[in-house]
């Protein structure tokens, strides 16, 4: 079916829009008191993910209570690994942790390329219903970990400050990091390209941990992975958010990539400079500044409207949305972007 | 007493030097067994660090040990929250824990100005001791916190990926912010002065989180303290280490301080045009190169010691050892320094 509100995907193909497009990350989570009410009848988070009717209704939570132009279907970047061969917990308050690591090549032999339709079928499945329930209202984003974050996971077994354990492989058994590198970008792929086939109208690449790689390894250990990513998904427009990459945004321009993501730390003009003017940018309010009261709020908003422009931008926020935030701060956010008129 | 290797301090001046000096954050610590030795015979991190005498014991270690070309004083930026009234523990394999935290005006009633000879006359005394004890082999380097890191543990109460607590107050109480900053800008320059006093040869501020802010904060909450302590500190050079602060760089070109730490993701050749060349540079070489195999080691070495060039150049990593780093990699890396010739 068309789409009724398509203004995301048009101002991702640069066209002149009647306004921006606005959506967050993380929007389907823990700030909307309706989301919490579905997790607490689950028994885990992970259970959430599982279960396609109810990962969908928290999808459409969003459209319906914060009225975003998107809905991003609620997952988690960490089923690739599940569905590789190796589980995880979502300890609550703590975040991720894998009972078993990768560290050998033994521990390699043991994983496989994921099977969409055997081991990860139910984020396709829950894209399928969310399609069906919002009838066109607005566009379905789909996602996936980039595979070096998702890497830095699989190796260090937990969220890290340093991720010391998956970036010393980095160092000194590159042969192998480069095979678990490849396993997960071929899994990613026929992930993406499941969630587009049961009707994801984007996709989004999640380089959560970036930011941690000196400039060389992420040129080397990331970013090619990612191009593959990029260039595998051709028939929907692709995102790719690559937190505190700032060495490497340069690079990013040659990405097959229709939208680069900038965090709260990235400058808008010198992100615009460096990017050139043939790809769209996302971002990049502080995810902090929606503490602020409604009149500060709708000033800082305002001020990043200006400083991106009329074309090819997406209003978002630098980074995913923090749970304790206010619904009303956030709708304070969403309603700026959507009143805005550049004069 | 005269230094008998005074490198450092001539390489900070900008002379010509016969070689690049090298010392390495966290270098006191549990990457060696000897330190390891003496922190079992105690019951805790922090009465390691409250002990002059023991504290002296671990500072020298790496002098004698690694063969460094300065002894930073073991001790622990959040000696300075302590000491102003605020207690924190540290929790094994986790981090710091303030019990208590500042949130409103009334938990900032409670705090004082530190008085250093009545709370914090310890690590001025270690400083005495290891003066004594090293007669000028190599000269010492005193450290406190940057106010914004030091805040943001006050405020939060842990280590945070997003420090969201302590950056709501910027936006919501910039005002309240600012009174604490001051207030901790002013213990830590009679914090510094008194690490000189006890003769501190240089001494180095750690802006650890300098990298979560927005620049537009960074501009306002962290480098006008940051400033406020260099202006301070007249009688000894001063570095100063903002982990992550890359859009901040040009602005750290202003500082009166004499050397600029960078972490392992700037950029060599654009930090020494961004900084311009009257200020000496440290760093930056990426704490899990010290994984690698030795031959690796040395080259990756030898490549940042070409980098940076001759001249006005301090040899570190780019943020302090892992605690797990064979101590062989980590003489591997200061042994490559000091053989190194330019030509």
């Amino acid at each position: 079916m068309p789409l009724k509100n398509d203004l995301l995907l048009r101002t991702i193909r640069g066209e002149q829009t009647e306004r921006t497009p606005v959506w967050l990350m993380r929007q389907a989570g823990r700030i909307l008191p309706e989301y919490r009410a579905v997790r607490d009848e689950l028994s885990s988070f992970i259970e959430l993910v599982q279960t396609p009717e109810r990962a969908a209704e928290v999808t459409i939570q969003p459209v319906d209570l914060l009225g975003v132009d998107a809905a991003i279907i609620f997952s988690d970047i960490l089923v690739i690994p599940e569905a590789m061969g190796l589980p995880y917990e979502m300890v609550e308050n703590k975040g991720p942790y894998f009972p078993q690591t990768i560290r050998t090549e033994n521990d390699l032999k043991k994983l496989r390329v994921a099977d969409i339709s055997e081991n990860l079928a139910y984020t396709p499945e829950a894209i399928r219903l969310v399609k069906q329930e919002l009838d066109g209202r607005v566009p379905v984003i789909g996602f996936a970990g980039a595979p070096w974050t998702i890497f830095a996971y699989m190796v260090e077994g937990t969220g890290s400050k340093t991720f010391s354990k998956a970036r010393a492989m980095l160092y000194n058994r590159a042969d192998m990091a480069h095979q678990l590198l490849q396993m997960i970008t071929d899994s990613t792929i026929a992930y993406l390209k499941a969630q587009i086939q049961a009707g994801a109208d984007l996709v989004q690449i999640f380089d959560s941990w970036a930011g941690i790689l000196p400039a060389a390894h992420y040129h080397h250990f990331s970013l090619p992975y990612i191009a593959q990513i990029c260039k595998a998904i051709t028939s929907v427009p692709v995102t790719v958010f690559a937190k505190g990459a700032y060495a490497s945004l340069p690079d990013m321009r040659s990405l097959a990539c229709q939208t680069i993501g900038l965090d709260w730390n990235m400058d808008i003009a010198e992100a615009r400079k460096v990017i050139g003017p043939d790809k769209t940018l996302q971002g990049n309010l502080d995810p902090a500044a929606l503490y602020a009261d409604f009149a500060t709020i709708k000033k800082l908003t305002t001020d990043m409207l200006n400083a991106f422009g009329p074309r090819r931008y997406i209003a978002n926020l630098g980074h995913g949305v923090y749970p304790d935030i206010d619904p009303d701060k956030v709708r304070c956010f969403i309603d700026t972007v959507k009143e805005h008129r550049h004069h």
